[in-house]
């Protein structure tokens, strides 16, 4: 109910977890990612309750994260294909995964990352794309964008700093 | 409830959304990275319900992302300081955005991350930090880690393609 407003706020990142911020909501999409396309496969996967799976199924396409698809007509047997939009996720689970494996993984990670062609491990850093510079706490600040409602502007008039120094 | 048997699943993404999937908490943790640490300077920014942000900063304290301080003794006065591991998730949540700004802002992005140094704009994306390819769709797949069960090892001889060609 509170996640309802969410979508209202101008931040992306609260409209970004209105529309995927339901925890089993990026497991189902890690598994697509992962080649998970029909219902049983998802259901096998993630052991979640057929219901849950059944209505997280439905909003993410919904949302345009996920697009069914007839692939037997009889009997009628659908499955879940990622759109591009959910495709494009993949950048946020790879960085969230890095944060997991960095201060949740005690025992050494069970998971990870490598590349598709040399079979290297990778280390998700999240940079500028165009300096490549490490974007980390203590050198980003935010600024109003194009789009921003003047009270907004008004807030920002000297671009608030990411900061958080303890 | 089904939230809590992620944090027991060996994948770093399921076990990071039990620490910081509930939306409000990643909310709290953005404003804590743009310095809020008052319990009143959350509620203003948030409009939260004070009695969810209560439980939330308490949740989060426990969790270690943030870190309960006294800053008046009297009358006894507290504040939340982000943690070094709480400090750790500003690229997740540069990544959450940037994906927010592409897909759910049509209307133009209301806030963009800048280089708080020269003032441009930065575009975050998630490269590997040796090689600095972009991590996407197709380039990246999945290995067992050092600390995989035996049944993950076996799932995983081969490792599995973040694909999702639609």
């Amino acid at each position: 109910m509170e996640r309802t407003s969410f979508a209202d706020m101008p931040c992306p990142i609260a409209r970004s977890l209105d529309q995927v911020g339901e925890g089993w909501s990026l497991l189902i999409l890690r598994d697509a990612l992962l080649g998970a396309r029909r219902f049983q496969d998802f259901e096998e996967r993630l052991a979640i309750p057929p219901n849950t799976l059944a209505r997280r199924l439905k909003l993410l396409c919904q949302r345009g994260l996920l697009e069914r698809r007839r692939y037997v007509e009889r009997p009628p047997r659908d499955e879940y294909a990622l759109t591009e939009k959910g495709r494009d996720l993949l950048p946020v689970l790879l960085s969230l995964a890095a944060w997991g494996n960095r201060w949740l993984a005690p025992e050494g990670a069970s998971f990870v990352p490598i590349d598709r062609e040399t079979g290297r491990r990778v280390d998700p850093v999240v940079v500028d794309k165009r300096t490549l510079r490490v974007l980390a706490a203590g050198n980003v600040a935010l600024k109003a964008g194009p789009a921003a409602p003047a009270s907004l502007r008004r807030a920002l008039v000297r671009p608030a700093i990411f900061g958080g120094q303890s």
